[in-house]
């Protein structure tokens, strides 16, 4: 039992938490063979635990007395909630208590406690967060999706190398395509910062395919999308945003009259399969790349599918010793 | 008959050009009391112009021996083809010769001739392509979308002036409702040039509703969207990027089996009709705000209906004096 991978859940963060953490982790242990370690308020975790049925010996609880809000300030959080669920949570990973961190929580908190706690891999300038995004063709990734806005040439080009390990290791491809997100194809187009990035990247082994743009993302142009966590940020958000309205508006048009409404309900396995296919929650959670130890995000208005997916991902980054690769790769672009 | 309002069509600009330029000012011609002028090459945009039926008093051309690509470099185009399509027709706007601009072509060449030609709007830094976005409440404008990437805080904050201006005279919003794109609606969230452009508009005495984030874009949370250039591409980029990609796997999803495809068939029209809603190039054209004169800036894959679009959007922005009440505007808010 010892040598089971040990995953520590925020099970504060996110918008309903603590219940659906709680159920997540319960579906997971039903599931998977790991050691789950809630970690939050004990007495309101323990109540819904308290109904559900699991294997006891699966899943255990680690009181921590505050939470940090999901508006709050990253920093302020961070110095002021020492005993936060997420405090709590990456100390146990500092102290190698456990294998990997999943937080539905702030994002800012998470980023800027798991920098603070466990430090860069070697070389590392700034983490950034890497998720999956479905495409027309297979899942690709995207990396910096909100935790630097500040970013540097040299951050992007290590989210390059970072986000080709991420692929390689756990998307299984074996030579990963890499886009550079620019609002054109041409060398010539960009900010100063891009370009620069642009030079770096060309000159790193990779398999770097030059720049793409926003409208190529879905269409899995490339394997690895490299950018800015603003611009990652916004990509996301705007998908998630027209989905919604459109499907509003589909809904209005189709309740017109009877003929598209009868079609829209024959036709409505297909829209549901559409829209859990093109929904990023469903791929669990976004790793933190470049920070030492296994830090998973999810998003913050995760189910419990959402927070068992996440396990899942998390498990994997562990056994595919994803940070041993990253650091591997980065000696190796930087011999170049 | 003098005193018909004079548009100028870059006849050379886009994928589809010359013929659908021709076209679309035709079809034009047939429904609007404007004079129009196609510039470019002059045998070319005659042989499509001889194929069509229409009042011969409405449309002239004027010779233009030279075409920017849309690839091409915009500052290299604008010093080394004087006499490209773009350069002369807005070299008639700054002789008087005609009131308004329309290209569909190399958008940072129509950006930077303008700039050039035309020069800036007292007080204007910066001038920013603004364009009107369907959501599911009525249409929006969002602004910068593609004119400047090297954005600074008083460039918002003049973006959020222009676009106001935009929304109340074309849109006739009484007072428009103003947002600032960021990654969170927090005061602390976003860059510092973000946060020094919120607290610039903060005081310009607009209807400002602070931070907006991506997904709010398309429910109409307010009515103007101020964003970088660089973001405001990646957003529509995306959104045409998703609505495709989702499109094409619903296709697959439908085509499975029987019951959703007689669905589908029935539910079409609706479909259609929402695809239409959401497609920003119904509404024809976006102006370039900012620029001592009228510029309206065309979707480079444009077809015959949106220049036709782009025409009606051409005549109401001289009709309503846009630039007049911009720099209006301009001086009232910087007079607070």
């Amino acid at each position: 039992m010892d040598d089971k991978i040990r995953i520590v859940i925020d099970a504060m963060g996110g918008d309903r938490a603590p219940r659906v953490n709680v159920e997540g982790a319960v579906q997971a242990a039903q599931i998977y063979d790991y050691q789950l370690i809630l970690v939050g308020d004990v007495k309101k975790i323990e109540k819904f635990l308290k109904l559900c049925d699991y294997p006891k010996d699966k899943i255990s609880v680690m009181h921590a007395s505050q939470k940090v809000d999901m508006g709050e300030a990253a920093a302020v959080s961070v110095r002021k909630k020492k005993d936060s669920s997420i405090s709590v949570g990456l100390q146990m990973l500092k102290e190698k208590q456990a294998d990997v961190f999943i937080s539905a929580g702030n994002t800012g908190a998470v980023v800027a406690a798991s920098t603070l706690k466990l430090r860069l891999l070697q070389t590392v300038e700034r983490p950034g967060i890497a998720l999956v995004v479905p495409t027309l063709k297979d899942p690709i990734v995207m990396i910096d999706v909100g935790a630097n806005i500040d970013t540097k040439p040299l951050h992007l080009y290590q989210y390059a190398v970072m986000g080709s390990a991420y692929s390689h290791y756990i998307l299984n491809k074996s030579k990963p395509s890499v886009g550079l997100l620019n609002i054109g194809e041409e060398e010539s187009k960009g900010t100063d910062i891009i370009k620069e990035a642009r030079t770096f990247i060309e000159k790193s082994g990779l398999n770097f395919i030059g720049n793409i743009e926003a409208r190529d993302i879905y269409t899995g142009k490339c394997d690895v999308v490299v950018c800015d966590g603003f611009i990652g940020n916004v990509v996301l958000k705007v998908t998630e945003g027209f989905a919604h309205a459109s499907t509003e508006m589909l809904k209005r048009e189709l309740n017109r009259s009877l003929l598209p409404k009868i079609g829209a309900i024959l036709s409505l396995p297909a829209y549901r399969a559409i829209r859990k296919k093109m929904d990023y929650r469903e791929y669990g959670g976004a790793p933190l790349l470049g920070v030492d130890g296994a830090v998973i995000i999810s998003h913050g208005s995760s189910n419990a599918t959402a927070i068992r997916n996440a396990i899942r991902v998390a498990g994997e980054y562990v056994k595919n010793k994803v940070n041993f690769h990253i650091v591997e790769k980065l000696k190796m672009s930087e011999s170049m």
